[in-house]
């Protein structure tokens, strides 16, 4: 037996973990260990009889900053330099997360996920830890957490056998670059509006087609960046 | 006193929430009526003894898509027609959320956000109940619900009293448009590594001017996206 995937969170809030990823499909996997989860205490590696975590910000301004020393020695001890799973820093300074890149995460052996809080983190861990900054989208949010529960659900649904053939990925979003077409099921009609008649032919090749359309329609209308530059010039 | 910001969950998992929400500040800003939420079960409105919400698609392929009469009447009986909320459907083909988009949503009365599972939603429900797709972020989730999180997460740290100065929004990343500068905190040196002089050293303006700088620097190597072509091409 192969060693399941396996995430380990820093942060201030382990109780959030496994939150809603011990629900579902995912929670399913978990608890059948088709991937194991453990969240670390940042505030273990606090400093002082009060565990301190944080400090005003060097140069002034609003919040308070994540010492670089605390966070090191918490990841020190949950990941020693030879752990050869990627750490990840969720920051909305970081490199946006993207369907390829979440595959990538889900074909490795795990991920290390660093949960900032407070207005950031000290520069000097990131550069000296060598933590890796993801972002899950352009917005702010009030910790790394929820990031770090988006990024892991992603990657987790991918994982064999957790999601069976949903996952398979051949017909997703972003898979193939092209966001997904438009689904219907019964009832046939409803409120005057009727299953496109292609669906419901039975002619494979033309569904298939429609469906290609689609998504490429979709796409140009939405997200012409994810097409580049070639195919929006393309458009009538 | 003002009726506070108010978001509504449809979903087949509510037990996800409030989840990470009901800890921290927003926890907290929760337990005071700062905000509400209230998460309904979209299984409710489901048909026949078992309920059944979905269906297979229309043309055929794999996974189960969410009935559009089912989610209609759930969506009827939660936000009736004369409700000014948005709804919103968490969806990769959306619309891809923005930090303006969030900071327009929390100055509003609230939103409504259906939570999709399975492949998909039924078109039609979409088109009929005026469903406003977005997306977190280019990647896929096994489920609507921790996109909803992320988006009222996103919202609740900006409401009134929530987060306080830290949260002010003045030198967010995204909040001009640049990614955020470096933070330093305590100790001054960490294995070998200096806070930056400039930082503490007592000028203001030098330290306003270097953290414009930084902010700046960052984002052209990051995202260039974010500062568009003009401003891209004056790269060196």
């Amino acid at each position: 037996m192969t060693t399941p995937w396996r995430a380990t969170i820093l942060t201030l809030f382990p109780e959030m973990f496994p939150g809603p990823l011990g629900l579902s499909l995912s929670g399913d996997a978990l608890a059948r260990g088709a991937w194991s989860l453990e969240a670390r205490n940042i505030r273990d590696h606090g400093i002082g009889r009060h565990r301190a975590v944080d400090d005003t910000p060097a140069g002034g301004g609003a919040g308070m900053v994540l010492r670089c020393d605390v966070l090191a020695a918490a990841i020190d001890a949950a990941a020693p330099a030879e752990d050869p799973r990627p750490r990840l820093l969720m920051s909305p300074r970081g490199r946006p997360l993207t369907q390829a890149r979440v595959r990538a995460l889900s074909e490795g052996p795990g991920v290390v996920v660093v949960c900032g809080r407070f207005e950031g983190v000290d520069e000097r861990v990131i550069e000296g830890r060598r933590l890796e900054e993801v972002s899950i989208g352009d917005y702010v949010l009030s910790g790394g957490e929820l990031a770090a529960l988006v990024l892991i659900d992603a990657c987790v649904r991918l994982l064999p056998g957790v999601m069976g053939k949903i996952a398979s990925g051949e017909e997703e979003s972003f898979e193939g670059g092209l966001l997904e077409y438009p689904h219907y099921t019964r009832p046939r009609e409803w409120e005057g509006r009727a299953i496109p008649e292609v669906l419901t032919g039975g002619n494979h090749a033309a569904i298939a087609r429609w469906r290609a359309d689609q998504a490429t329609r979709l796409t140009r209308e939405r997200r012409p960046d994810l097409i580049g530059p070639r195919a929006t010039a393309d458009r009538p």
